[in-house]
């Protein structure tokens, strides 16, 4: 499918008159559409898996690998996971409208911040089919229009998948164009509609350093990053080990390809003696591959458990695999500064009894999310209780971490008087 | 003075290694530098004003008009007020550690949200010195280091507000970097700054159309616009008529060279033949021009009270003048079609006795500030009681309306565990 750039303008157009409409819809009719949208997912099964087998069939003709064919497979498992998803957002509390703030003035004026939506969004994205029907919920639920840009390899699904969620708007009398897909893997397209400033008010890439890169330094439009984490877990001298060993196992292992897996375990020198043999033995176990430094290489081969030492650029790297990089550090001072210099300001955990310590770790540690005592596979919108995510953001402007429907409007101020002038 | 490319790129890497001490300085340490600012502020009175009589007699020899030269000039008591200022900011509450929210999940988990600085804000401007000493206060009070870049006409005048400001940081012990003033009128330096993409946080950009398109254009970092106010103030047939010409002539003729001043009157049809007499003579008094629609035309000609017809770009315009554009609406759908249309969604106001009227209008309107029975003047830092502003963001993202200590933040969440994995 060839898309003209005149035909990305209009496309963005429609969208931008659509968010005005959705920007003032009652709550009870998003939540119709949504739940509307949900029904229409599934009775779209048939021709949705078909389209979904055609994108499969040609990523394996591709010469896709496994993992890359399973991240775009549907089928009426995740499906149905995709549906239920939907109807998540229409149980969560809408944020338009919601007065955040409200204070008198001594003139006798009230002033309340009440959030509104940002207006369009412009998703973009790679092969995961369920981003598509995700992202939708959540931009419709916080009244946002949005163009949803998955990968190429997707674009049968994708379509399929935004047939049904138009089904479900028109059902609720919403426009269609709240949601639309843009056509994919068209580099000009892409760079168009990054350019088109006044109609897109927010930008969301989520995908590899490449897409992101690109993104970033094309836009003119706002963007928030949602780019790599290099998280860490810094165990302290004065931790509880057994929790420090669970903590590490849960951080690096229990999902070793998502962005908030701890990537680098750092060990105060005065427990490294008695926690890296254990650690290390625990991590073995689930095939984890240790990176050490020096101190770490030599402690663990003294156990007799197996490491490699660690390349330097083994630290700051993201592996998204059963890899972890060790090192031995003097105290927290250097663990500090080397988060400062490696993180990349997305979860960094440290394990300790000392509360002083741990007040100090979360005040200095610029990340978007700080954890003490607990597992770096918490930064995420489900398990903080922001209802469902739109992805994790690692820019610090409008929004940090993960992002739900707050994250996705603005705030205006509503003051109202008795005739004050100045 | 002249700066080389790389020269721009180091002055961003010792804002942002400045930056990071300032992150975690405590506040009693970010106070004493903003008195010990305001006391050298008042010091260095003879070589400021010195610097800035040169700067003075350069935009008069170069044939700049009175307004422009005032908003150039310093004196004594503007002197003064400058370091007041920046004393008023050491008076208000850090917004850095702040815990805006905090909650339990059902794992036990406690999660806080907590104020965090941005980084390295670089402040963009035109010629008003007191902007420099302004925007520093801010920044550094949020703990954010600042790159400011006036303009070239009030050169001489910053690098002696800089060097002030300066002395005052050392003398507390933060780094000077934390406050820079990057040199004023190269083209190629402001291009290099807006693509210090990761070293830069934060572009503010304050200023005429062609400022921020500029920089809109050329951006890679972050930039939270200033743009133009193009505001109304809606008379509803339900309005107390005497509240509404108060209202009409304060937003309008009290300071109509600044944003939050109204540049369009809509007015119901039911009460044009009461309403638009009085108001006209009213603003005829404050020698405003009125350029209006046919029926606003006749209803003032008839009255007596000077109109001229107005053009259709009339609608729409920032004079920033003594003139005000007005039209006769049929009711509150047409003036909300009105607003979406003309409104630069700065500040918009509605005069009415009508409370659903009211809501409706202030859930509808989109603009950083909603007004009912008051002033759009008063959507302002000062008057809504942030305490100070380093501006009026027109973007929804991360800010929208004025920017005070706490728009100069992100949050990051901390999260507090006993031991818990995923």
């Amino acid at each position: 499918m060839t898309v003209a750039k005149e035909d990305v303008r209009s496309l963005a157009e429609t969208a931008k008159a659509a968010s005005r409409v959705l920007a003032i819809a009652p709550t009870e009719q998003k939540d119709a559409a949504l739940r509307s949208m949900a029904r229409h997912l599934r009775a779209a099964a048939p021709a949705l898996l078909a389209a979904n087998a055609e994108d499969v069939a040609a990523a394996r003709a591709a010469g896709k690998n496994a993992a890359f064919v399973d991240r775009l497979l549907l089928d009426a498992s995740r499906l149905e996971a995709m549906a239920r998803a939907v109807e998540a957002v229409a149980d969560l509390k809408d944020p338009v409208g919601e007065v955040t703030e409200h204070w008198k003035r001594p003139n006798g004026l009230q002033v309340s911040k009440v959030r509104l939506p940002l207006g369009v969004v412009l998703m973009i994205y790679e092969s995961r089919p369920n981003v598509t029907s995700d992202a939708a919920a959540l931009c419709l639920k916080s009244g946002n229009a949005v163009l949803l840009r998955g990968g190429s390899e997707s674009a049968r699904s994708n379509q399929a998948i935004s047939a049904a969620l138009s089904t479900g708007l028109r059902e609720a009398g919403l426009p269609e164009r709240c949601v639309q897909v843009v056509p994919a893997g068209e580099h000009e397209s892409l760079l168009e509609l990054l350019k088109l400033e006044g109609l897109i008010d927010l930008c969301i890439p989520r995908g590899g350093e490449g897409l992101i890169r690109f993104v970033a330094e094309n836009a003119r439009i706002p963007v928030v990053k949602h780019y790599k984490g290099v998280c860490h877990v810094y165990v302290h001298e004065a931790a509880d080990l057994d929790m420090a060993t669970r903590i590490t196992v849960n951080a690096k292992a229990s999902r070793p390809g998502v962005c908030n897996a701890a990537e680098c375990l750092l060990v105060d020198r005065a427990v490294a003696e008695r926690f890296l043999p254990e650690v290390g033995r625990a991590l073995a176990d689930k095939k984890v591959e240790l990176r050490g430094c020096p101190t770490a290489v030599a402690v663990l081969s003294r156990a007799g458990v197996p490491v490699k030492p660690a390349a330097e650029d083994d630290f700051g790297r993201e592996f998204l695999d059963l890899i972890l990089a060790v090192r031995v550090v003097k105290d927290v001072d250097a663990a500090l500064a080397h988060i400062a210099r490696y993180g990349s300001e997305h979860t960094e955990a440290i394990v300790t009894q000392d509360k002083e310590v741990a007040a100090r770790f979360t005040r200095e540690v610029t990340a978007s999310g700080v954890m003490w005592n607990a597992s770096t596979r918490f930064n995420d919108g489900g398990e903080l209780g922001l209802g469902a995510e739109i992805g994790i953001s690692t820019s610090r402007l409008h929004a940090f971490g993960p992002m739900g429907l707050r994250e996705l409007t603005s705030q205006k101020y509503v003051v109202h008087g008795r005739g004050q002038v100045r």
